[in-house]
């Protein structure tokens, strides 16, 4: 069933696979009015492409967008926005070993069995190429939020933590460095354990963090549509996400009570904020906080025994040039779809009232 | 905006006030010529009320479900199934201490904000009671997918942990002791710490996890309906969680992909699963396993200062009967909420093909 | 596939048969802070009730309206509103002679084709009694759009046909003739009529005609969503409803362009509104109004030849009560529906802003 | 709000102004595994392109359709189909004669009202050019209803009719003129009429009826989704339509309940189909019949006076090349909007069952 929009009021519908044409889709409800900042668009693009630094995959993929409609003269007229970003790879490649196998923790196999055909060049639809097309949004998003701040950035690559409190983080060093972790030596630290595994031929996990500020109070819709519960939804529908955490997250189960209430200051934010700006799934106006897990990249520059749709034993091994790690490319992808969740509710919140 | 719906096509919407005349929901979409059985839905209600045990709040409610339609002669008809539980309580408490302040970490504060007015008795719509819809409409689902199994069970209470790998648990201990834990030793552990907490007025939080069996191959819709995107929707709406987590989840975020990555077996099911029964968002026929964090509940036996609508600072004490662990009665309501996701995807899956 | 809920934002989802316990609904959406009058909700569903005069069905159903939730102190909080209707009837009936048959131009066959069981009773949810529900949803919607004026009326029964241009219509006159025709002779003509036809044991059709004055500029959506395309919908989904035409309707297909375009004023209204209030899918603040078709009731007090489930040929006589014409009773349901689609798109048009 | 979506399940969102650099769309939901016919695709689009004979507009454009995605080796893989189809004219015209007045009976004021900015070239996106792609998704549809036959065409140019049953009529005249209207006599009439008003710098409305063949029993959803409801809002939703009726229509409202019933043939079939083909808003098995009014088209090659943004009179005169007459061109897209809802509804019909 029909499952590529996101969004009841700004509303995202994809299309496209890898190696097909063009990957693109619409944005329905943008208000109108808006005067569009095209650069920052393309550079929230920019920091997702492929190649842009020595520990991302190498493919050649200039990712251009172009716009079909929904903006006159430089400014949203209220009508949905089509776009597209075309293939560049679309006809080269040669995909016979995938063609006969299914890669291990891939969605090669699944996808055989519900659709009974697949696209298999790079995966089809299963591609994290699609993650584009959700950045272009996100950052049409941002500019309708013109007063928050989405701060992504990269808080684990395997065993490597960035071990520093929100509030001494300087989100300003995020993009310093070719890991996105807001702290030189940590990302040092990362960004050398990510060349030694793709040495490896190997794959390895991380964690986003995401702080969202000057969120306005109010935004969110109990009961099933609780912010923090779409927020999830969103940060769990990006290829290779294993987990979502707001707050005081899973380490929040272990406290009592008394020490993870939030006391109230008289001007209604709160002295500890473990409610990470959330409270009823409804903003508070402190900050958003959350993590998100990805698990380490599927496609491994080593041999691996597999079946194919016979069922039959065969062996394959990654070709071209894959992600290592997908944090660091993951950093503008959380942002698009937390500013994609938060403009939502935005305007859902205006129909709130008479 | 509407936000108290869920699922597209076998489709829950609930209504309710903790103290109002009642709660209810219509369950629309739910297929025609299932006969219900309906003492398992009030037996899945009775796991959720009040009073089931010592460790559990000692409030009285009978959540006694009444149908109003769908059903004709025990059998469903295909039209919608209107429902409702009377509240017992609705008239008896006082609720002047909460009418004046905002409880910390509750939703006081933040319903007010998104809707300057709020049914304060009891928490009004943000309050867990609402939570019984669900599993009414979650044990309905359970029968529309009588081939699975959804065991959902207390794998956490603050820092004690169940240590036993998946295929060690045996889930009929589950119910076997109030706290719903599947091992009898750290049941008893977990028991005696929450009369601890519960002894010293103040509350913790835990874990639930829960593992579906026999879920069908090919469920689930990319790219942003992905399955455990809306499991992970449907977690965090419940009352009071914080985090979701699926398969390997945050640990897996650890690994590197050799040690990651599930091989197959030549029958198409893995040797490992530590994708978690869902690879690309759609299901692969091996358990779906996922874990839920809830957060310590907010309403104290102890007084807490905090402020009211005029910004002043104010004392406040929990009054009445409330849970010190929310995990024993949140089971259930996992269950049903996993049950809703996957009977929508079940049936959605059937539009897939001509 | 769930199809029981109406509305995007202002949103009405309903339940109940005919003769079960209830029908009832939930509202969802509706803006908190509004001050409900309860008194005009119960006013419009008995201007729908059964027995109001001698023209309509002589069933008893008091059809009072219970609210469960989302009001507090007579004010809404912006939660869902959940209420029901009591059926009267629910037990009395003998119904053998429907179970056994299905009735001519009825839903029984294509029902017992679709869901493979039915409620037989009163004709179960194909009943239009479920049409009290958006009575009641419709109600509190005018509530919302206070300033509107939406004033429905029979403008045909049978071939006696209302002879008045709309301006000049007294709208008072509506409801102080048990037809429903704001005109007191032709009103006399119609009720002597559906007195003759009942005698005969038969029925017959009508038109419902409606105004909605004081509608703001700019409501509606394009390009699915024109204004007129969901009021159409609205419509059509009420029993019995064959039509519907706005502004010059099937007329003005006869026309040239020169002769139907409407010229401007200068203050942007038109000086000959054959456009209905709605250009481009949009309501441009002029008086929108369209006509509603209802074709005569099936349910005949004569003998007709049907056939059974089995494809037997079986005699049938109409039993109890039935409306010999339906559109004095369908008035206010007209009115409803307009008024839940002004309000949906109305509040959906906030959502269009920045 | 975001209204560029028609269908739950077969779900279309279009996009594109009329001289902007491409319309287009996407569709999701479609099933997996069709061998698409393109050629049948192009076929649908000539029928409604511009140019096509001497009684429509003669603008150039080719209406080339080039898809995206979805698509893999000429079969559907089930993941959403991206298409676009370019504008020809976009840097050509000049538009200043509309940037400064609001043409009378167009979108023009109500765009200004409701967005206040507006892509003014062609109408920008109130143009019926968007409907090019509503063809595209319906000529799809059609595929996925391979077993069904959809029979649009012209019953009525101004007050010139087509006085024919419905069982006197050879669909396959249709195509054989200009016009559309299944019988060559009345299709001269109709031609030579249209040229006059042409002639006349006018225009003039008609009628398009159409008659759906095989459609399976049971589609259509109760109750505010009958079939009937969202076939009624699929036609209103066309540029220039300003009526619907299904059935005996209009004219059923005149008769009595006896001479109206459709009584059933002993295989469940009726022997008068005054229903249309759907009862209760579920479809019998019998063909479905409708008519659509479409209102003059407003742009005349006279001069108007008009006001400008202002509020000042001004005149005008429409440029370039229209349709004296729409309905020719409106066939194919009355097939293609049926096609629609017929699909939606065939799929959602396989989720109501277990």
């Amino acid at each position: 069933m029909a499952g590529n929009s996101f969004g009841k009021i700004f509303k995202l519908t994809t299309f496209g696979e890898s190696h097909g044409v063009a990957i693109g889709g619409i944005i329905d409800g943008c208000p109108a009015g808006l005067k569009l900042d095209l650069e920052s668009i393309q550079n929230d693009l920019d920091r997702r492409r492929p190649g842009q630094s020595a520990i991302v995959t190498q493919r050649k993929e200039p990712d251009t967008v172009e716009f079909y409609s929904g903006i006159f003269e430089g400014v949203t007229t209220g009508t949905p926005i089509g776009f597209a970003i075309k293939n560049a790879n679309q006809k080269s490649k040669d995909y016979s070993h995938i063609k006969d196998a299914y890669r291990p923790s891939h969605a090669d196999y699944t996808y055989d069995e519900k659709y009974g055909v697949r696209d298999y060049r790079g995966g089809g639809r299963s591609s994290a190429r699609e993650t584009a097309c959700r950045v272009v949004a996100g950052a049409i998003a941002k500019q309708v939020l013109s007063d928050l701040k989405f701060n992504a950035y990269v808080s684990a690559v395997g065993e490597i933590e960035l071990h520093k409190k929100l509030h001494e983080i300087d989100f300003s060093e995020t993009e310093k460095n070719p890991v996105r972790c807001p702290d030189a030596e940590t990302a040092a630290k990362m960004e050398s354990f990510i060349k030694e595994v793709r040495g490896d031929g190997d794959t390895v996990g991380g964690v986003v963090s995401c702080v969202i500020k000057n969120v306005p109070k109010g935004l969110g819709e109990p009961v099933f549509d609780k912010l923090h519960a779409e927020l999830g939804k969103a940060m769990l529908s990006i290829n290779a996400v294993k987990g979502f955490e707001y707050g005081s997250g899973f380490e929040g189960t272990k406290m009592r009570g008394s020490d993870h209430n939030d006391h109230f200051n008289t001007d209604g934010s709160t002295k500890t904020n473990l409610s990470g700006g959330i409270q009823g799934g409804i903003s508070n106006g402190m900050d958003i906080y959350f993590k998100v897990a990805f698990k380490p990249v599927a496609t491994l520059m080593q041999k691996q025994t597999t079946i194919n749709a016979a069922g039959e034993e065969v062996e394959m091994q990654g070709k071209g040039r894959h992600d290592p790690c997908v944090v660091p490319r993951a950093v503008p992808i959380v942002e698009a779809m937390a500013a994609l969740v938060i403009a939502d509710y935005f305007l859902q919140n205006k129909a709130s009232k008479i």
